[in-house]
């Protein structure tokens, strides 16, 4: 594995899951493989689960870890090419990358979408530019468009905890207070539809109206608007609240209650529920859900772990060959 | 050791100074107890010597450290319970600490107190909730009410200086320019008053009129309003500022001359220096004590890093329990 | 070596080249010598190329890494002497500095000048000041007046390069928005200087009026207001901006066109470019020679970590005496 960005850098889903429960199993086994290695991580916006469970896989792996917190230094990036640098920003990404290549064997990049140039966004013009400069392999630490360690983390914790051989998955919008990416609801449903063409969920998508998603992301998956009639059945809900792609970055008002709550989850099949924190108790899903016996939040963050060392093992064993 | 958080969580005091020499004599003899375990360090406030010698007492004992600065990330965490998350807390503590315990085989959390909400700090609510929630043993890198660190720190230092079996010591209040919390003086007055039974000193607190501290830390103490008087025949001063607890958080003028100088050492014997640091020079403390012989400001915190060595080491013999 | 702040502090720069690039040759031959010791990176200033590169330096020996980014901490250190500490400085470099040396075994330090006091910037007072107080063995990672670290791994570069025993190497003046500091063609002119005196390099020095740097640092070399004629057969171009030093830190207004590019270069005998990081694209250095075969700067910003190596391998070899 040369780069982990979106579900195309992985071909089995099932045999990755179960790889990455073989690292739960027995942490260390493979602590050799990074020894003498670098691991660069490079947070261009805020990260706390991520940096923290990359940071453990890959002390997990024997690998050394330097974090980059660029967010905070106000090291300005330029990423266009031919335009003079008397501005504001004080280094090219062409040199940046290449520098951070040149001290890592391994990088990985985090970058929020600006949720205002839909094409810049959407192009991932920024973590591609990274990727084609630094001459590393790069894992994804969240980008514009997509979340893969997130995604493979939660199906990681589908496999574990589904009770039938083809669970129903539900991916449920839900509110809050500002306008957020689409990042990791584009992820979990490019991640579930693989998942459903190779049998493995069964996966409906449900949003207020205006709030489609990129159809890239989508496809096969059953889309409604209606809540309650996504819910029947259900054995993982899925709960994440994102801004529109249309009118993009824009937050619609909805009138309908989207919160998920015990009552709700009594029209599924006991439903796990599931979401990738941090959570607005109440706002976006209830403190009684949050508090209760369905809640998978805090195990499917601790399985970021090993969604992360099996990325990263799959890359160091491709950097020893 | 589950937990490290006053001097009630210290049965022997005797029996942890020696320990805590023993690996002052020996930094590295257990550097296989931490082998594989993971130290995250959490900052909801800065830090220099708690942050720089809990780090390197966690690699002494051959674990790997994580360090969260969660006071620069604008990752304001909620501690309420029942409240609708839509202001600008982004994450409840609930989950918070839960995702950490899961990352983290041992915590360690800084947190100061408001010094506004009297209640608040002084039931110890955040730190206590992280302990609640997190699942692993957790150590004080300064609450609130407490730095526990620093005074198992000054009690081995006074050890290693002391000259009669029972040396006078005098904790002396002095002056500054903001209202600092009560923190540090309450767990030296504390563990100075354990020592006191334990039959290991003679303890004395000297404070201007108003700056009394709680109760609850000073029992056995010797209390006097009168610096000099407080000076007779002291083998350590130990020279703090603190905000008055009472009227909480405020800052009483202060006529009388309470900065610790060469003339008023003459009214002890021969008394060692000790201060926490950072220490404002020729307010709080004056320059010609520190830059002299009766110093011992650096040696105490040279000492941080086998205060928070032992109560690590303890923490990770009981984990491998 | 206890100190490695110039030029001065290294005997052979031969010798001192031919160590480092056996270490690149084989990075981790090494890595015993620096088991149980801790290196503190103290950084006033923000850095990207100097903390990633020694920090990798310092695990290829096998040591322990602590950083301390203190200029976002607001942890303001006073280093006047005398003065009542009652305003905005929270603690005095006499104790930081040696409270840091107790922790570690080797400390580096980052601080830039303030372009406004020459003589403060000049004596290097912040700088000589840590060395005194710390007590152990400082690597400068770029101080007011210098950046040696810089100055020896381009050394080590162009003599990876060179195509002759004895190439012209040219320290040529670009333009920039900002006023920066004097301190890496300061630097570079003071190391290239000694290598010419050492035979190994044949210096000149190309800038407009007014932009003289100290003679402290440009003995020997040839000084000239005419970039073409400097160009004339170098073999190396060493592209900086610097502000004034007789001005100090004042930019004047430069008619002529500064700025390297491909028509220039063809002035030179197919002469490598060279420049420290961050530049400025099409300001201080043309994009067509940045992607072009001329340009060194990659390689350049790789060989940091040898140069920090070698630095670091003689200052344990020294501790362990």
């Amino acid at each position: 594995m040369k780069k982990f960005f979106s579900v195309a850098d992985v071909d089995s889903l099932e045999a990755i899951v179960q790889e990455a429960l073989s690292l739960k199993a027995n942490p260390n086994a493979y602590e050799h493989l990074g020894k003498h290695k670098m691991l660069g991580l490079v947070f261009l916006n805020p990260s706390l689960r991520t940096r923290l469970s990359t940071q453990k896989a890959a002390m997990n792996l024997g690998m050394n870890v330097m974090v980059m917190n660029m967010d905070k230094d106000g090291w300005a990036l330029e990423t266009r090419d031919g335009v003079v640098m008397n501005g504001t920003t004080v280094e090219h990404i062409r040199e940046a990358a290449a520098v951070m290549g040149e001290y890592c064997d391994i990088l990985g990049l985090r970058s929020f979408p600006s949720l205002k140039d839909k094409e810049a966004d959407y192009t991932e013009d920024l973590f591609n530019k990274f990727v084609k400069y630094c001459g590393v392999p790069v894992v994804s630490l969240e980008s514009a468009t997509r979340h893969p360690l997130q995604s493979l983390t939660d199906l990681i914790t589908i496999t574990e905890h589904k009770k039938v051989a083809k669970p129903k998955v539900v991916l449920a919008w839900a509110p809050h207070v500002k306008a957020l990416p689409q990042a990791v609801p584009n992820s979990f449903a490019e991640w579930m539809s693989k998942a459903q063409e190779q049998g493995l969920v069964d996966f409906t998508i449900a949003h207020p109206a205006g709030y489609e998603l990129a159809e890239e992301f989508t496809q096969g998956a059953t889309i409604t608007h209606n809540l309650e009639e996504a819910l029947q059945g259900a054995d993982f809900v899925y709960v994440k609240n994102w801004s529109s792609y249309k009118e993009y970055g824009q937050v619609y008002p909805v009138s309908d209650n989207w919160m998920l709550d015990n009552q709700k989850l009594t029209l599924t099949n006991d439903a796990k529920v599931m979401h990738c924190l941090p959570v607005r108790r109440d706002l976006e899903l209830s403190s009684e859900i949050l508090d209760g016996p369905n809640s998978l939040v805090i195990k499917e963050a601790s399985n970021r772990v090993w969604a992360a060392q099996v990325v990263l093992k799959r890359m160091l064993e491709n950097l020893n060959k």
